[in-house]
């Protein structure tokens, strides 16, 4: 089968790699429908995060059952599967209350490589979760985006309390923000604060919800948010960026008693403890258990109340991944979709 | 009157101050019962943190209102009054979303010296709270600890969302820590891990409800603690020291999802991004608003159902204030009262 493999910075290439087979009775092997390149791939692909070379790329996926293994009950060949970019049993301890990101038996995907035709995914009966029919085509793209981007910017959203009556405020306008933006809208969000200074992703960034856009960055924008909140802050911040100024950007926004939600990978991130305490902000994030909220994103897409897959605003045939590399990287694109 | 001065580090007197006086129509002035020694007060003391010398000292305090302002409404000339070590108008919005400390029109008591023997209270309405009658002399400790120290603990303890079904780890065995072990119980935590490698202070965290105590620091701590908890880390965990390995042993300490209080003054302390990321813990702490908790605590003071006054274990009259800071930085005292 095809596949993406990453050989060094800023080189991916589309090759031939053996089939995945069922490793384990867990296992389930999945025809790939769509993939995508993530924001966090991007790391790598600028050097800025070292992986073992050449790397099989991606860890987000959508697509149907192809086989599974003697242990899996809840997915059957011929379904279309949605699953997070952990594999998770889905019944530890930890993934009862709902940190499937963080299951003692997790595996990342990405380590399998889901910028490809077939994937094996592990613990297939806690991971995928089936769509109620085969979707329509133009369902693919959002229900691919519930794999990680939208259910990442969801639980920034979540995380950072977004609710009835609260200011939100969402630093970072790369497709996680933006979702995190459309979760904010959905968990009923009064006011959603986009930060951003790119038309066609403010544009998107109001049509998902937000009711203001701030252009401003670091202490400007800081100064925005505070104007706009009757001089307190935000009561809710998703930090979707993983920069220090953008970490600090967030916490800066929230108000005393406020939450941030931070989603963005934080290299090189170390948040004051002085800071920290003084603002009485509550911080909460990582990498989010998307296996949680699965059930509720797609069942929010099949009755079409959301559209997350706007984010792709370039479609590919996958042996044509370095562009979509290529074009996130310059931002010509907010994210690539990929068909096998 | 009377009252403390710190001079310089290590240098502190009692000396003759002006009478306080009403500033504003908001302001009380009390007669102070009791004050004592914080273990923020030692950061000065110790040269690690510095004042504008020479600084009138002390935040906590309980008394009997000597004199009201004539937009005084809710305390009277002759009760017993306790406050937080912050005035507050506990009317902004911020103070009725709980978090006092934050106050918009918030005065730091500290700025003007509890270990007197008069004080002036601002926002005296807003900051107060009075007893149900005079107490008992023996219940006085007690109430002046939920002037801080106790309400700081329980902030902790409420920040780690301490509650039944749940381990709680309490990092620090000064009166805070103690105190937040004391909080956890209150709120119905299952089990308590108190890390305390004094015998005294072990003493009294069991006698406050710790189910266990773990003597370990650092790294050997944080194996004990996840060999308590399933290898999982717990699910609450209170920070009550303020230094970097604290803090680190405190996230360290917590499972995914779980909850970190922080109340120690961190110092010099920087929570590493990518550790907080995939700690996927949450994080919450700062200047308590212990207003929020003072008529809660009172109420259990009053009926003898806790006993915080415990951790005063050396009572000094105020003119010998000096020896209580002396015995507080050798850790010869826990925590020192004075009496005026």
């Amino acid at each position: 089968m095809d596949g993406a493999v990453m050989y060094a910075p800023g080189d991916v290439r589309v090759e031939e790699r053996n089939d995945p087979e069922i490793v384990d009775a867990t296992d389930a092997i999945i025809r790939v429908s769509a993939a995508c390149v993530c924001g966090s791939d991007l790391w790598p692909y600028r050097g800025v995060e070292d992986l073992e070379w050449p790397a099989p790329m991606g860890h987000e996926y959508a697509g149907i059952v192809k086989e599974v293994g003697a242990d899996v009950h809840t997915v059957k060949p011929g379904q279309f599967v949605v699953g997070s970019f952990w594999a998770s049993d889905n019944t530890c301890e930890i993934c009862r209350v709902g940190y499937q990101s963080a299951c003692v038996n997790r595996v990342p995907m990405g380590a399998l490589g889901a910028q490809a035709e077939l994937l094996r995914i592990p613990l297939a009966d806690g991971t995928l979760v089936a769509t109620p029919d085969l979707p329509a085509d133009d369902l693919i793209p959002s229900l691919l985006a519930a794999s990680d981007v939208l259910g990442t910017g969801w639980f920034g959203a979540v995380a950072a309390h977004a609710g009835p009556g609260r200011t939100v405020v969402v630093v970072g306008d790369g497709a996680v923000g933006l979702h995190a933006v459309l979760a904010a809208k959905q968990l009923g969000a009064e006011r959603i604060i986009a930060m951003s200074r790119h038309d066609s992703r403010q544009r998107l960034a109001r049509q998902y919800g937000a009711t203001d856009v701030v252009e401003e960055r670091g202490e400007d924008g800081i100064a925005k948010v505070k104007e706009l909140t009757n001089g307190l802050g935000a009561h809710s911040v998703v930090e979707a960026v993983g920069t220090q100024e953008s970490m600090m950007q967030a916490i800066r926004s929230a108000r005393p008693g406020g939450h941030v939600g931070f989603v963005g990978v934080g290299h090189d991130v170390a948040i004051p403890g002085m800071e920290m305490f003084w603002s009485l902000v509550h911080l909460h994030g990582g990498p989010a258990p998307v296996r949680r909220f699965l059930p509720e994103l797609i069942d929010l897409i099949w009755k079409r109340e959301i559209d997350p897959g706007k984010v792709f605003d370039l479609e590919l045939p996958l042996h044509q991944a370095a562009e979509g590399y290529e074009a996130m990287d310059q931002r010509r694109a907010i994210k690539a979709l990929l068909r096998p």
